[in-house]
């Protein structure tokens, strides 16, 4: 079987060596490393956190800096102490399924924001302010500004100021959820919405709460992630945080930590940067080969996914019960939204396999598209209900 | 400064060598040791914690075993699944104030249960729950059973098994947090109320959430807690743990299971038993010298901690500040109550410090009781607002 579907970084890419040196060194601090820590974070792992943000354009304090059990916890935290029953919470679409799912859970009104090949939609954003009931205004919206999951897109620098100029005006707070930025395949690196709003306003009335973590970089089962907000924010995080968690493992911040101090970081990106867009050129010329323009998508500049819309007469549940026959796999569209999903679409990631499993991939992909519509009218669509 | 305040356990009594070790062969596995895990937790450090387990008196499958990040986790995620805003939550009192607050966030209603030197009153339950309206009948009790914090002592056997028959017959589910029973000073263990839950009703029945966790035996730092449940419980929490933090750090999932599987974790147990075992006595010896009477206390039988009373005029806001002022600290009553709090109680610590540091604690603390009843009446109580 050849998987498109995991959102998992590549385990090659993973520096085994130097995370279990990294590891050992942090072991050796002994009693300390092995005790409870700050809800905060340790202070040593957030001044790594501090640097590694200035080259992404962002500065801040340590104090304003809190440390994660994985970014997924920092958006918890941040729909916990936001967010009331029926709140609207705007959220581009198509969009990260565990965002939606932490919404749905907490009872807020999801309000889907369509995104385009340059990213959220911010004109359409804009008319939906404008039109909105008060009571339908937004608490929150949430984004993935570059290269989103499932899309791969990347908002343009154009929008990014757009949407705060939006989040000041129309008061509500922007969650850039940050995971993906560092892994571009490109040279030109757009600002963190987060830094163009800090060009704009003072610190603590920056709409934007930042988050990003280390698991698409360095290792997902650290489980380290981060948030940048204003005081009263991290304040506030950091009780809801206690109730959660009480802290992230002191141990793996130390082992997090030590490997950001030892250098190597920037290596280890680099490597992934290169392998993914191997990959991701791979599978793009792929899907042209085999497919034409039967398929539509942009051509990702970073990240892990391409987001893909079969035209014509394919019956998209027809294709992915054909396709797992043949042994592909791959994210249909509908896991995307919160309402409405758009059926044709379909996500592929292509950080996992390497080429020539792409290669493979993609070419059972094509003949399920091929079988599917032989198949058409033969068989009923059992599957897409 | 001598501080009895902290819950932390001792890092003296760490096996940081132990676990060192544990960490090398861990990190040594590479790239699935650094990959997103299951949520529900690695098979091998499930099939650990069932070993663990049976020592205790619970048999359970691997499959309705939830690793938490802590056991903080595994009791917030019981809050999130079961409770509502305005549903009633039990809570014995004094009860852990980290368990108060999340209750708290939840906008449950807390109701207190007084314990005494046997732990929870269940006829006071019983009595409360008789007289309780439908709408104010609780969803849940939580319970430390075995060395509760801040108290120290223990549910008598009676008392479990009537609990556990008022659990069925009023249809609550009990919360047994359980991070202390193998810290017991004694030779006589007392069956978990879940398993004498066990015992009288199919698993699937058993109206008791087992919580444990690795914090107070191995290391805070690993996160390592765990849940007990039905299946329809388990479940419902793993859905709720995947917005969460998607599933508890594998590196220090796989640390704890190679730590446990190494046999060093029984004399690991043992060492802290007897330490914390000398460091009560010493601190039960050294506060009968120094206040006799006029304090009141039951001596732990196993745990961290030591829950006393003042007798008498003393002003326990007056004897905290002369405390801190002459270098020792502790947690003044309060912190654990959720409302009408006993301004006369405090808690005392006695895992952290040795037992040099305790006897020249309980001086200052004998010390500044007699400065507080010197200084009554000539100073009025600024602290007690």
């Amino acid at each position: 079987m050849v998987s498109f579907a995991g959102g998992y970084p590549s385990p090659s890419l993973f520096d085994a060596d130097g995370l279990k040196e990294a590891a050992g060194v942090a072991m050796s601090f002994g009693g300390p490393t092995l005790q409870y820590g700050a809800t905060e974070g340790s202070v040593e792992l957030r001044e790594q956190l501090v640097s590694l943000m200035l080259a992404r354009g962002i500065s801040s304090p340590v104090d304003r800096v809190l440390v994660t059990t994985g970014s997924q916890q920092a958006f918890d935290i941040v729909v916990r102490i936001l967010l009331n029953s029926d709140d609207v919470a705007y959220v581009e679409t198509p969009a990260y399924p565990a965002a939606i799912q932490a919404l749905n859970l907490a009872k807020a009104r999801i309000v889907q924001v369509p995104l385009d090949s340059d990213g959220l939609d911010v004109d359409r954003l804009e008319a939906m302010l404008r039109e909105a009931q008060p009571q339908d205004r937004p608490r929150l919206l949430y984004t993935v500004p570059t290269f989103s999951n499932p899309c791969g897109t990347r908002l343009s620098a154009t929008r990014r100021a757009r949407l705060v100029e939006l989040a000041l005006e129309y008061e509500f707070t922007i969650v850039e959820d940050d995971p993906y930025s560092e892994l571009s395949f490109t040279a030109d690196r757009l600002l963190p919405v987060y830094a163009v709003a800090a060009n704009k306003v003072p610190q603590e009335r920056n709409p934007v709460i930042y988050l990003s973590s280390l698991s698409k970089t360095v290792a997902p089962a650290l489980r380290i992630g981060w948030m940048v907000a204003s005081t009263d924010i991290i304040r506030r995080s950091v009780v809801a945080k206690q109730t959660m968690d009480l802290c992230t493992s002191p141990i793996a911040q130390a082992v997090a930590a030590v490997y950001l101090a030892s250098g190597r970081y920037p290596q280890t990106v680099a490597n992934a940067c290169a392998e993914y867009g191997r990959r991701m050129h791979c599978m793009t010329t792929e899907l042209k080969k085999r497919l034409g323009d039967s398929l539509r998508f942009d051509t990702p500049a970073g990240g892990m996914f391409l987001w893909g819309r079969m035209e014509g007469n394919v019956q998209p549940s027809r294709v992915f019960a054909e396709a797992v026959e043949l042994g592909v796999v791959y994210v249909p569209g509908r896991a995307f939204y919160a309402t409405d999903p758009d059926a044709h679409a379909f996500r592929f990631s292509y950080a996992a396999p390497n080429c020539e499993q792409i290669k493979e991939g993609v070419s059972r992909f094509a003949d399920a598209i091929e079988r599917s519509l032989a198949d058409a009218g033969a068989v009923s669509d059992e599957v897409s209900r």
